[in-house]
């Protein structure tokens, strides 16, 4: 292996899909995943198997189905984690558990009211059985910048003894700084004799707006995977961002011994996009290499000193990310054929009935829109995916205006074929219709959060809004797409409504399987 | 001085401002400006006094009525702009003339079209003259991370000879690593003897997310000032971010000798909601520090570990940057006193004719929202700051329906007291509300962005649209606050197109005054 190559272990589908508010469903995540197959990162970390069978279920999916990467399950250091980690990666070609227990004495003390000695025990136990089921075994000690080095090296090296071919060192909440962190890989290295014959990995968290640094920080002290998130996302701060990371290396790689990555950068752009929308987790415009005004020079700002010379003010070039990539441009005369291949070109594999459905709303769209973009595409591609959702928005009617209180009509259709209609008179037009969906359905759902962001530029722009909404102590979220800002919040509602029916009849209160130790912010 | 003292030099108006789509009205920088000295940094950067009148007006207008903090602005190195700099802070209690000249080769022979002794020339000269107006001048050689560090030096022992007080090293185009930027800061010590005696400051930027680990780096090789900007906007990526260097001191100073800021760190979160909602740049939920999810745990997440012990997976308190100053709650019985009384608490001096308004709005809101909290009032009080656009809806009559396309009629009261209707048919009700303003106003204004965040939680939220629009070549934006989401529309709407009509008639396409060097992206 090149030694200079440093691997993208990608946890946007674990710890990103931690965050609050995010809840993605099975065809989400290997849209996801394949994405991230596109994208070239050498490790998916699927998801958490235990916490809840919609977990496992998607896990399993993306072993059995996402071809390239590494596909990995999380798993506490206990048997029946493990177990189940196992079953939902075992069909992957290359599959790989990671197991996790905490060696600060703040963890041990008050979240697992255990001693140093015990997680010792558990270490070694939960490490051997992997390795018994997998060749591929990654083992983390949780929350190690706050822990005893010489201590989280003791349980490092029982992990390597066991055959953990990965040994991952956490920022759990955030706090190291950079010459802090490389100062405790150096013990480590120092005391743990094994740890230089296996994969020393990142894993950082952005509390203090470090992430970025305090893992490139451990990449030069030796690691050469790193854990991060699309657009940062993850418990908290989120994660360190994986296109932040990666365009650090491409473009100051050479002037630290040529470290690299294997990802295409070129699919930075779209993969950002691609999860923005599906989480729903807006990126800010100034966000590093993935917001919009982050190449702002490219996009219309007068600047002399770029006219005359880019690389003046430039130090990346737009076209590296896979900004210029939105060439594809249809109208209403594009046919059928013409789709299919955009949308192949986008990479998504449309066909059959699927292709049917995205051919009715793209002329529907081009109707309303003289140009339809690449970037249109892809927010109808993605609002496809989440057609299966069971109610559907059959027709509405909004009043609004400043001389009367807004008023809604709804129909749906619910998820037995059956229609109910729906009527609110509300605080606004947006307020009425929500309401009336409740009418129609007989739920008395509440609105938490709400969002709307134009896909593209222009007065006939795609509005694409989100949802979050609670149900009986359940929330969900739902996205929509229209260019009629209250058809999207309809259609985003209802799905939001669809999926905290879901949770409420299966009981499902994520987390909360009865197993011993907490199950959110894990390894990480 | 307290050796171990950082000072915050805040430049959300300068190079914050200069982002894409920012354009601050002078009310709305004086009410950020007197936030910035309620938070306590040291220095505001106020602007760019020759950019235009209106730079010009709003730096003039900080300067005579901001108490506490240094006020400056910015001026390239020739004798116009530093005569107008001088002319706008010169009535502060304590002014600073900022002034700038590359001294990257990249930049001398593309975009200047120069060479190093001219640029030697330009720093001496305007230093001295700035130096001869004010006794506090801070000079930077600008795009220095990518330049040689010898003359580097030697252009800023020049500065220092001629009486700068502050030399600032901007990373212009985020291109350093903290180790490189460290290596860099000791080189220039070795060869500028002077800078030992004045304040060595950084300017950082986020192009590969190391802005705030940079600015660290800096601290920790010397520097005292810390250039940065509230919610990290800026120049493409943004400059370092406010709140993370801030509380990364707070948070970490203990073990870097005691390093700490003067910033009270209670009015952060406040001071990023204000920018936030009047520059129209959202901030990510997963934003280090003032994002929503920040202190996910707090807000409702169940989290085994912290309810067990608050700190196994927290290392800050969201008391601490202010989270839980949002306790004020009015219901409808409130009267104009206790509005009065909930505006001061939260620093807003409203009186006479404005408190009868903010009242009527209060009083409007409190109709159609059981509780009317904190952030409601600070999202009232900030639209109002925008009131004086000229502009005004009389009235609005939108109907949409899955039936039939949307149609929407308006009337608006022109700055001439006149009312004008129109009407429209569109593809969403919002476009059609902005087309029947167009035909109502006669002005063939162009959506260019569009944008709805909820305030406040709940189905009754006040709805906070962000409108980007473009007329004759001209970009404007407005915002706008409501319960209705059509009528926020309509407001942001109508307040962006007033901005661009003023920009038309005065011919002004910032940057572009006629000036031998270009205005963007200037210092840092």
């Amino acid at each position: 292996m090149d030694p200079n190559r440093v691997l993208i272990f990608d946890t946007t589908l674990r710890d990103g899909e931690q965050s609050p508010g995010i809840s993605l469903n099975t065809a989400e995540k290997l849209e996801i995943a394949h994405q991230l197959a596109r994208l070239g990162v050498d490790v998916i970390e699927a998801g958490f198997p235990i916490a809840s069978p919609g977990d496992f279920e998607a896990v399993r999916a993306i072993a059995r189905e996402v071809e390239g990467p590494v596909v990995a399950g999380l798993a506490r250091a206990n048997a029946a984690d493990i177990d189940r980690a196992w079953e939902a990666v075992r069909d992957a070609p290359r599959p790989r558990i990671h197991t996790f227990v905490s060696t600060s004495d703040i963890h041990i003390e008050h979240q697992m009211q255990n001693t140093r000695e015990d997680v010792k025990g558990l270490a070694r136990a939960a490490v051997a059985q992997a390795r018994a089921l997998c060749d591929d075994v990654e083992f983390s000690p949780m929350d190690a910048t706050r822990s005893d080095a010489r201590f989280t090296a003791e349980v490092c090296q029982i992990a390597i003894d066991e055959g953990a071919t990965t040994i991952n060192i956490p920022d759990t909440v955030g706090y190291t700084m950079p010459a802090e962190y490389t100062g405790f890989i150096e013990r480590l290295y120092e005391h743990a004799p094994g740890l230089k014959d296996v994969v020393l990995s990142v894993h950082c968290h952005d509390d203090l707006g470090l992430a970025v640094a305090n893992s490139f920080a451990g990449v030069l002290a030796g690691a050469r995977q790193v854990e991060c998130a699309v657009n940062g996302i993850g418990e908290r701060a989120g994660n360190a961002s994986l296109e932040e990371i990666v365009m650090l290396l491409r473009t100051r790689g050479d002037a630290v011994g040529g470290l690299h990555t294997g990802v295409r950068t070129t699919e930075l752009a779209r993969t950002s996009r691609l999860v923005s929308r599906l989480t729903g987790y807006v990126v800010q415009p100034n966000k590093a290499v993935v917001g919009r005004n982050a190449f702002a020079h490219e996009s219309g700002i007068h600047q002399d000193g770029v006219l005359k010379e880019r690389t003046t003010f430039e130090i990346m070039d737009a076209r590296t990310i896979g900004l210029e990539a939105n060439q594809i441009v249809l109208g209403k005369h594009s046919g059928r054929h013409a789709l299919r291949q955009a949308l192949e070109e986008l990479g998504y594999r449309v066909e059959g009935q699927a292709l049917n459905t995205a051919f009715a709303r793209f002329k529907e769209l081009a109707d309303k829109k003289k140009q339809v973009t690449a970037m249109d595409l892809e927010a109808l591609v993605t609002d496809e995916l989440r057609q299966e959702t069971g109610y559907a928005l059959e027709s509405f009617d909004v009043e609004a205006s400043s001389a009367r209180p807004p008023h809604a009509t709804v129909a749906v259709r619910r998820p037995d074929g059956s229609t109910a209609t729906g009527s609110f008179t509300g605080d606004g037009p947006v307020d009425a219709v929500f309401h009336a969906i409740n009418a129609a359905t007989g739920r008395d759902a509440r609105l938490r959060e709400y969002r709307v962001d134009a896909v593209s530029e222009g007065q006939d722009a795609l509005g694409d809004v989100s949802v979050v909404l609670e149900l009986e102590g359940h929330g969900a979220s739902g996205q929509g797409v229209s260019t009629d800002i209250i058809e999207a919040s309809a259609r985003a509602y209802l799905r939001a409504l669809r999926l905290a029916e879901q949770k409420v009849a299966a009981g499902e209160r994520k987390p909360k399987p009865e197993v011993p130790e907490p199950l959110s912010a894990p390894a990480s």
